[in-house]
């Protein structure tokens, strides 16, 4: 098909939504480290995960060789209320900028939550359904993750009880009140409902909380009240597996138009977006059937993959969780003046960490006010007003598109809006008035987080 | 094609795109009354319109007779970024209410600006380019209006300068800064930049400001600056026009599936989402070809159709714009205690007041928490958190479903989903804290109201 035939969305039908989610995992030869009990120093077992998170989860987070994985009905019910996602091509954006290349963004904003974060959530929560479970416990920062899940349990009819970073629910209260509209039970954290919180306000009185302590509190419900378990929104490889829709969607839509794109570019936090953009992409060249350039964006303020090491972690600044090899700052790396929320984590997914030790995939670190630049430029061009976290892939986008200006090189970009910035824009606010700034940590920082890395057995070093 | 083929979403492809805008006042046989200036009382003509208003838009402002309009291919490329817009079939909203019903919707919330406006907004801005105008000026009380039209100026390149009512643009400072980030000039009005604002201030120093001031101030600057304009988003004829594409997109997505309503319902502030949706349908039965039910839903706390007159009144509250004949409550008529903001407005296009007063629609005015309840309960079901106005119509389409379920009745109800709710969301913190109240203003209040009606020559009466 010719190019001017490309529509400015190609949307796929509703019957093309596919039926199985892709697992990575089972085509890299070098497989993700296993998560390590932090007491014994040995991998976790279905048996020991299965007090804190649904059993099915369990089982497809432990599972690394099954490539291709039902979804199940329901989820795909819900998922027609606002997928097929489009893959847009970013006509008016190619021309603002003067660039021969071609671009392309999977658009996963349109929809309440206002992120890809539903994509898991609904997965999950339908298994927790499914086991009888009459709620799930969560922790959130931001807010994306939370407003996502209270939808799903709406769905499903179940209940949820939501610990919200402390600064967050007082600085949010537009997220708050989304959350409640679905019905979730939200909490400020850390609050006197639990012993772990009671005991961090004990010591910290004045405390505005944090993710870590929230997750404390999220886990120590679940694992107390009959009936109901924790669910997480990135890093875990489960999560991984449910956001591939993305990818797959994707990769759909641009065979349909004999599209085959020179670079894949997506922000990283915790690696949930990027993981499930990239998957289908990278099983190809694991499988030695294509080959792309595939490019992690993360913020200069939090760069795990750029400039932190390889080794074995704790999830959670509270240190109650699992070990998982990943790239990590540290877990008591704390980032400082960054907005974009979502990508503040200190570690990275084990699958993408495992792929970019293997050379399968390049990072970069971009600092704030260039990403609101490029969020604003986006803004004005194609009409979408971004997250901050999307927006670093935009603007890595918008980088190699401009190479491609000067090179005159007709390169294909495909990268992935994962959201909307409705409740952000108090960091948008900064950036208008000119207040915005950027922070990078220094060697001394960083050397002073890592030195917090748990020795584990030389195994798994 | 049998009902279990009716996909959840039903999109048209972007080359089913309306190529033309449907003007409805052609198919009237009782044209909607001309505007009269209130210095001579006679009809406004086209010379004394085009200090105000773009050219074109004063062309399309008067013409009753043509029934198609070309949409530009300027505006036709822009309208491919987001729409064509689905038509959403409400399969577990029915499932929820278990009603024999089959319920559609029509949701213009998939942009930024969060609403329809932006369907009129790019086409007034296309208009003031192409006329080689510098900028536009307008005012905004909620926002959305202004949202889109700063997005619709971006993309054209024109200035843009909003006078946003005070109070919002203290309370709502997140519209504020999308607004910024679009690039347009927004002011709080009143403001000491106008010879109206100035006189205003003077008079009333604590003044939080209202729509009719920031009107003035709005085409003060148009008319004393050169290269500028006024443009406004809903009740004109223009903008009628221009949102007929709501309605044009609903027809053909059931034209498709051989689907034909029952019933369309909208919700009414000034007219220019429900004018829009019920152009073709009430264009078919104009010309006798089909008989729908058409109802406009509007908020008890402002009752302009199903308690207002029908007479020649100002359409602002600071009297210096052209008379209007409408269903209207009288310009100084100021509802309370209502969060509504899209539906707060006195008066009601001329158009769909003329085919009230002609009989070919019905209106029902609902009390704001039962349109919260339906909000809430549409949010749980179909995952979209819709806007306060909006809801308005969920409010009365829920409430035919349940009559079907009552009378076993198979209809099938259309409704417009016009905007989300995401900058509302004080007003869903006061629902959640069950401290929302509803206010129906007292017939002695509408009296009082009415008493500043003007007195126009026996003919327009």
């Amino acid at each position: 098909m010719s190019e001017n035939k490309i529509p400015y969305k190609i949307y796929l039908n509703e019957n093309e939504i596919p039926e199985k989610w892709y697992n990575l995992r089972a085509d890299m030869k070098n497989k993700p480290a296993p998560l390590l009990n932090p007491g014994t120093m040995k991998p976790m077992t279905a048996e020991e995960l299965t007090p804190v998170f649904c059993e099915e989860l369990v089982a497809q987070e432990l599972d690394d060789t099954t490539p291709y994985v039902d979804i199940p009905q329901e989820i795909r019910d819900f998922y027609k209320m606002y997928r097929p996602s489009p893959l847009v091509r970013a006509y008016c954006l190619e021309k603002a900028l003067g660039t021969p290349a071609k671009i392309y963004y999977k658009f996963e904003g349109n929809n309440t939550s206002g992120s890809h974060k539903l994509n898991s959530a609904i997965a999950q929560a339908y298994y927790a359904k499914k086991q009888g479970l009459k709620g799930v416990t969560t922790e959130t920062g931001a807010g994306q993750w939370g407003t996502a899940l209270s939808m799903a349990c709406a769905y499903f009819g179940l209940d949820l009880k939501v610990f919200m970073v402390k600064v967050s629910y007082e600085q949010k209260p537009f997220r708050r009140e989304v959350m409640r509209t679905y019905g979730a039970d939200v909490t400020p954290s850390p609050s006197t409902t639990t012993n772990v919180g009671r005991k961090i306000l004990a010591e910290h009185p004045g405390t505005t909380g944090s993710l870590g302590c929230a997750i404390s509190e999220a886990v120590e419900v679940a694992t107390t009240n009959e009936g109901y378990r924790y669910v997480l929104g990135s890093v875990l490889n489960q999560v991984l597996l449910h956001q591939s829709i993305i990818g797959l969607e994707t990769k759909a839509a641009l065979d349909k138009y004999n599209i085959k794109p020179d670079m894949i570019i997506g922000c990283a936090g915790g690696g949930s977006n990027l993981g499930g953009l990239i998957a289908p992409f990278m099983g190809e060249k694991l499988r030695g059937e294509a080959d792309y350039r595939i490019i992690a964006v993360e913020p200069a303020s939090c760069p795990s993959f750029t400039r932190g090491k390889y080794a074995y972690d704790f999830c959670d600044t509270g240190m109650i969780c699992p070990l998982a090899k990943m790239y990590t700052l540290g877990s008591g790396f704390i980032p400082s003046a960054n907005h974009a929320g979502g990508l503040r984590f200190h570690g990275m997914s084990t699958t993408l960490s495992q792929l970019y030790d293997d050379g399968l995939m390049e990072a970069v670190a971009v600092e704030q006010t260039s990403v609101f630049e490029a969020a604003e430029q986006f803004a004005r061009t194609e009409g979408i007003l971004p997250a901050p976290e999307s927006s670093h892939a935009i603007r890595v986008a918008i980088d190699e598109a401009l190479k491609c200006k000067e090179t005159g090189e007709e390169k294909t970009i495909v990268f992935g809006l994962t959201g909307t910035g409705y409740f952000d824009l108090v960091a948008y606010q900064k950036f208008n008035d000119g207040e915005m700034t950027d922070y990078i940590p220094t060697d001394e920082d960083l050397a002073e987080a890592a030195k917090l890395l748990p020795e584990v057995p030389d195994e798994y070093k």
